[in-house]
């Protein structure tokens, strides 16, 4: 129930050189299926248990089309009461959107067998679909497998659970930290997917957190907000935003440190570490991508201005060539911070390539030279700092470069 | 002076047949010339002479960082006086844009020339520049050769300066089309260059516009930026927006019509006419294209709200290479619905592929077939129709799709 998903295009050259070794967590078990929804022997289900005592939270995607599986755990979630645990299910496959009433009912059903299998009320049992949109989810190969996938959880499980999510991925993405509280050592763990449809809300990303630290459960759902703007919500393969994006953080509390009831700067230092270090590896994962690039805004008239300028950079096609293609083409990031719609005065812009100054005060800088420039572009993780000089307001994203691998992968793969 | 730009890539394969006869404009003179301002032996200066008596108006791109030359344009119409006549001068080759107070003083430096040349004031001569980003334009090869176009200006010349204004375009754009006001005919007729980077807001393109009727400067305002909601920011190749767009449009009242002194619907019907035509080829040019695709959206909740969704597919680079790849995927277009921003209901959406009904009321229509979506998909001229079943709101954009031709392009190419 482990093996590899071998088929599709081959590893990122951006992915790391392996896969964390992700420890146990106190209070979670896993397990990993091959249920046969799209193709036979790949796992395509996850379970994640978690015992009573522990606290969830989520954040999802904004998308007006959500799947039915998001807005099932959206009201879950709001909802909740009772102390018995949760349960995760996840397949990949199939994203069970657009699908109707049937949609509704696959996801209680999925709800009610998982359930079943592990004594949990379905009102603790959280969902998610990723694949194909649009075609009906063959529920019933899930709901028949999982009292068997059940009676294999394993506290180790950790990377089969990781791959059994996997899409078109092309490599399975976890990340592990730890801190000490107090004396107390306390663990964060995560495991996502996503490659392509990587967009600036979360796009087609599933994402699953477990730390044995105790955290009262608004203070978790807060510090998981915070961070995701920070993280999930800043990387962009292509701009287009999925409907069934999640991130699940459960805190089983086992590690005995005196919970976490007010906002706590030390560990959400470290669950951004978590978060970010995952998202990096969605884009390092994106859609034929050989480049990783950060683009860090500064000098904006306000936050949400960087923010709009980072992704005008970090999303226009023609920037995404240009990196592709090695070329210092400072002009159209020129053009993206000016069609942003940010506030922006070309006279006062600074454009650097990594440590390299390109533009500056409307032209381009003295001491730049072209060659200089295309040096720099042939290296594989690459920094566009761009200050708009006009006050304090910043914001980085990430994003990966547009080749023909992309066009390749999505005028071919039928999704 | 009249040779076509033969290097760069093929004619797109979604080229009108021919280039339509552009017939003479009483009032109007065109001259092309060949200056050398990035390659030899290609035109690349255009010269039109506009009589006295006539009227102009124009609309720009809204980038923040506009070039030199559309400040220009944009603060000498706004203090026009005088009836001297206009001229317009356009080069390719160079944008002469983030070429700081060089940029500006070049400007200045051709419209004297111009105005030199034709005996006009510098204040009526609107220049554009077309080309290459932050590299100083070679004004003096312009200025030098300024007598010796003006000397060849011709009414008839109104092919040779349509080629004259192309840069990475694959063909020239015009068009054309004539009215009866009251028993006067009058003409239309229009030229066009932009292939990529043909954005919402007008981005990389220059149209030129001429009629031969007679129509106040407010009225002739209204009506251009009118029809331009609709023809010019109708269209997008790849989302992204140029720092140079301009579109400028001289009515010289030759045609002997009693003046058009308020808003007139006929003439409004023809000149949107005109505008869409040349949108059209642009888009039909769009780099890597090998699809023309309208995408209309009706049943929203607001015109905007029609119009952040039509531009949302139109724009989604999943849907784009769905359409390269001639795949009724339309999962990508319920993604690019939900992601738009605009209001929506997935269990009201309906979606259609030219005719065929591919999905209503949350899920796959009954009678849709695979087979009869991918039969469609191998058209070159597609629609997809989306209805959002909220209200009245409904808009109309033009894309194409997204290629292997598009990354080449502009992998390869130092613009």
């Amino acid at each position: 129930m482990t093996e590899t998903k071998t088929d599709g295009p081959a590893v990122s050259p951006l992915a790391p050189a392996s896969f964390p070794e992700l420890p146990k967590i106190d209070g979670v078990r896993f397990a990993a299926g091959a249920v046969g929804i799209k193709k036979a022997n790949r796992t395509d289900v996850m379970l994640a248990e978690i015992a009573p005592g522990s606290a969830i939270a989520g954040v999802f995607t904004r998308s007006a089309t959500r799947s039915a599986a998001v807005l099932d755990c959206q009201a879950k979630l709001a909802g909740l009461s009772g102390d018995e645990g949760f349960a995760i299910v996840v397949n990949s496959g199939n994203s069970n959107t657009f699908t109707g009433k049937r949609g509704v009912s696959d996801v209680a059903l999925i709800a009610e067998a998982a359930g079943k299998a592990l004594g949990l009320p379905a009102s603790h049992v959280f969902t998610s679909s990723t694949g194909v949109i649009g075609e009906p989810l063959p529920a019933s190969k899930i709901t028949d497998a999982l009292p068997g996938i059940a009676a294999s959880l394993d506290p180790a499980a950790t990377e089969p659970a990781a791959r059994a999510i996997m899409t078109t991925d092309t490599f399975p993405k976890g990340a592990v930290t730890t801190l000490d509280l107090d004396g107390t050592p306390v663990t964060i763990m995560g495991f996502a997917k996503g490659s392509g449809m990587i967009a600036p809300d979360m796009a087609t990303m599933l994402g699953y957190i477990f730390t044995d630290a105790a955290i009262a459960p608004d203070v978790l759902q807060a510090m998981l907000s915070g961070c995701n703007r920070a993280s999930f919500n800043a990387v962009t393969v292509d701009s287009d935003t999925s409907t069934s994006d999640t991130v699940l953080m459960a805190a089983t509390g086992r590690a005995g440190n005196t919970p976490i009831t007010a906002p706590h700067p030390a560990f959400q230092t470290a669950l951004l570490r978590v978060m970010q270090d995952l998202a990096h590896q969605i884009v390092r994962d994106g859609e034929g991508a050989t480049k990783f690039v950060e683009v860090r805004v500064t000098g904006a008239d306000s936050d949400a201005d960087a923010d709009r300028v980072a992704r005008s950079i970090a999303n226009s096609p023609l920037v995404k060539t240009a990196v592709a293609g090695e070329d210092p083409n400072w002009g159209r990031i020129v053009m993206a911070v000016g069609k942003s719609g940010a506030k922006a005065d070309r006279d006062l812009l600074t454009i650097r390539l990594g440590d390299i100054l390109v533009a500056e005060q409307g032209w381009v800088a003295e001491s730049y030279t072209e060659d200089a420039g295309a040096a720099y572009m042939k290296q594989q993780e690459l920094l566009i700092d761009v200050d708009l000089g006009l006050g304090q307001g910043a914001a980085t994203v990430w994003t990966c470069d547009l080749t023909h691998g992309y066009i390749q992968i999505n005028a071919d793969y039928r999704s």
